[in-house]
């Protein structure tokens, strides 16, 4: 069959109301752009009609902000899942205007395909080459495409010319079957390939393909300062110190990082520390400072779910594409995030927490226990497989008015039996082999800023008078540092003595 | 080399002051007895002598009275993992006696193996036959003995003569490679083989052998009763729903169910449920009810750790092993509860939450948040990985003064993210693809006692009021339950008025 090429609005008007859409793309990398925007036009015509007009929206992890940000400013979603980190629909959520569900993003297309979200209506789907056999070769990111493509009644092709083509053969597409006839995921090292470089869908499917030339909504994030350039060393001195005891095997082992500013310091600090030897990554999202890192012979390989470049430092990519074509591999997120590999590769996590408590419990996702940041992303895929789970953030926010390190994290996505290290501008809390009084002990030592140190170590004479339990808190007490946040607007505000 | 047999008491002469002691083990099936007792009495003669002795005890999961027990009593612990039941224990831990770490029960041989809680000195191996050229063939667990054995410098064996010989060939011991040589592990049914019967081992090792002949210290639980009936057939008439809806498939998937007696009102009510196919499980634990459902051809093949059985129903099997031998496997706990395999399989896991919060968020191990329980033991690793993650209790506890529903969990072992389904004796709430406050209005609705109903009802909207985020709380208030547990002990003394 031949492929239609249409306008981005003939392609919104194959959504209906009601419709649950499968975006491709992993962060704004990939996602589709020129669809979803027409989409959002189509729900505002909708509405001054009076018409109903809302969709859920299902992605790898965020989108761009003509998706993620369109969508929500045209009160166009209904339910979205697994993650986003855009500005208007991190509002929409906190005021109950969108349904989020949070996932694990390794997690997300077997709850689809397991039925627990409803019917996939819809595909949209970036792409750099498609072919009349039904090929879909995409663009910068793995994310949920073969499943939604499989499972969708409707494929929409934006085929964005200003990716490289350059870009076919980079991609590792594999679907795992289901329960009861789910086989190993054979991935042995970060460059293992068990896949095709395309997904191959029924083209009786496609049914309409929009063109288009726009850089992905990637953007770069601040250099680093001070202290997260601290952060980056210690993070590097820790781990030259465990490969130096044996604790890490001599090869080294495959590094999983965050995504911002402190993960770009820990790359650069693990680049330039050459006790470290040259590393590969089996990670989500590769940043800019892993290309560099790879154009300096320091990162040997990465595997990832998506590209989440600056445009500039994409177009290095595509301009020395012979060079990178066999150092990276891009994967679904369902298989970049899966714990069997994590685990089997023995991968090292390295990621930013919002708050980490006395005990090691942290939070990844809730300021002030209600309010949704970004969401847990693959945090915990990664944190609970891993040889051994970091993780970091600087010790003080908000000019110091909110310590990182509290008596009780008031949400927890990660708790202390997943959590190995704590890493600040400060210090390392090595958790390993510890009871909770030991791992609070640890990180008030080594983590805790000074104007906090006192306030928590008398949380923890205070909690444990009269022996209470093998995780002592005065339980009227544990969340005082929020409350002390929310009513004076400074956690040092805090007085044990309000308690006694 | 011939096998040298010496008394329990020149046994714990091998044991040192400070040395790291593996012992078999899965629970109180197939850990020693004698030697850990007689480890308790050199302790106590030690110390009045004014000698310090005191050791790291690490096994499979708890262990006896005779181990745990004992070796509290003779305060000869200093340091102990990864999990426990004993009241002595519990207590000591609970008063800061004994450094206890909890952690996820697959994790803990790789964790001793990566080197992160120090060397491993002795091992103490329950066996039922043991041969000159080093095979050592366990008893009624898998527990972490090809990592205790492999790592330990001298190995001790209790060869217990209660327990038949025909366990020989029931087992199935495998230990992975580490990280960077890890491969898959190729199970792909619940009975898969990859290992061994027995454990090999150097012989030189093997520094002496004691002839026991005593029952494992298992006990029964308590006959189900009007709530722990009404639980298991929730739990019953909802999976044969889902199977109805196809959302599990027809043939039905493995199942992992806990340990106590609201696990065997579940498996009660799915071995009478006929809508529900016969089944196999993928479990750590198997009880007395599983054996009683494999005589009647319910349940068709068990996977395990442990057979944690009254010796009366050991017996039966013993009886009738031509019967059991090919419907039982026992795997290391690495094996049993690995997140690869069990997500693989798409098992189903059953476990029992000590409280629940509104948002999702499970306490599994924290009795108001600072005394522990037992510890996490498995429900983590099946939890995560499951293809449905359900968590029962009864609605509330302590005469109806606890509710297991609180507006915020005082621990949280397991988040949102991989909480699937809540399940008291009063109804059933589905959070799959639900916002936070959908799940809220969903176990509220069909989980909360009728005397804890209004006063969550109204913390939701308090909560919400002046839209306070994706997760609404006030934060002063989010514990005012354990709060007024502790000050007036009955959770239905809180009043919000107080906190306006």
């Amino acid at each position: 069959m031949s492929l239609k090429f249409i306008t981005a609005e003939e392609a919104a008007s194959f959504v209906k109301d009601g419709d649950n859409v499968g975006f491709s793309g992993f962060t704004p990398a990939g996602a589709p752009k020129a669809i979803p925007a027409a989409i959002a036009e189509r729900a505002i015509a909708e509405h001054e009609k009076g018409n109903p007009f809302s969709i859920g929206v299902l992605t790898g992890a965020s989108s761009g902000d003509s998706l993620d940000g369109a969508l929500t400013r045209a009160k166009a979603i209904k339910f979205r899942a697994p993650y986003q980190t855009n500005k208007s629909m991190r509002n929409a959520i906190n005021i109950g205007e969108i349904d989020y569900q949070d996932l694990h993003l390794s997690e997300m297309a077997q709850q689809v395909r397991y039925g627990f979200m409803g019917k996939v209506n819809v595909a949209i789907i970036e792409a750099c080459e498609v072919t009349e056999d039904g090929k879909i070769y995409v663009t910068t990111a793995g994310g949920n495409v073969p499943t939604y493509c499989r499972l969708a009644d409707k494929i929409l092709i934006e085929l964005n010319s200003h990716h490289s083509k350059g870009l076919i053969g980079m991609h590792d597409m594999y679907e795992p079957l289901d329960p009861p006839y789910r086989k190993e995921l054979a991935v042995y090292t970060p460059s293992t390939r068990i896949g095709l470089p395309y997904v191959q869908v029924d083209p009786a499917k496609i049914v309409g393909i929009v063109e288009t030339n726009v850089p992905d909504e990637a953007r770069g994030f601040d250099p680093a300062d001070e202290i997260t350039t601290q952060i980056g060393n210690n993070v590097a001195a820790f781990l030259a110190k465990e490969l130096k005891a044996g604790r890490i095997p001599s090869t080294f082992l495959p590094l999983q990082s965050g995504v911002g500013n402190v993960a770009n310091a820990v790359l650069g600090a693990l680049g330039k520390d050459m006790d470290v030897p040259a590393f590969e990554m089996y990670t989500e999202v590769i940043q800019d400072s892993v290309i560099d890192l790879m154009l300096q012979g320091r990162i040997k390989f990465g595997s990832c779910c998506s590209l989440t470049l600056t445009d500039e430092c994409l177009q290095t990519i595509y301009n020395n594409i012979d060079f990178f074509k066999d150092k990276i591999v891009m994967r679904p997120a369902e298989i970049s995030n899966n714990p069997e590999i994590i685990r089997r590769l023995g991968v090292i996590s390295i990621n930013t927490a919002i708050e980490v408590d006395i005990y090691g419990n942290v939070n990844s996702t809730h300021i002030g226990g209600t309010k949704m940041m970004n969401g847990i992303g693959g945090s915990g895929d990664f944190t609970r497989n891993a040889y051994m789970s970091i993780f970091t953030c600087p010790s003080v926010a908000k000019g110091g008015n909110i310590s990182a390190i509290v008596p009780m994290v008031s949400h927890c996505d990660h708790s202390e039996h997943s959590v190995n290290i704590i890493i600040t501008e400060l210090g390392v809390a090595d958790l390993r082999g510890k009871s909770p009084i030991q791992k609070a002990e640890a990180i008030i030592e080594n983590c805790v800023h000074p104007d906090y140190k006192q306030l928590l170590w008398d949380y923890l004479k205070f909690a444990g008078e009269g022996h209470k339990g093998h995780t002592p808190h005065r339980i009227d007490a544990a969340l005082a540092f929020h409350v002390a946040l929310a009513k004076k607007g400074d956690m040092k505000a805090v007085n044990w003595a309000d308690y006694e």
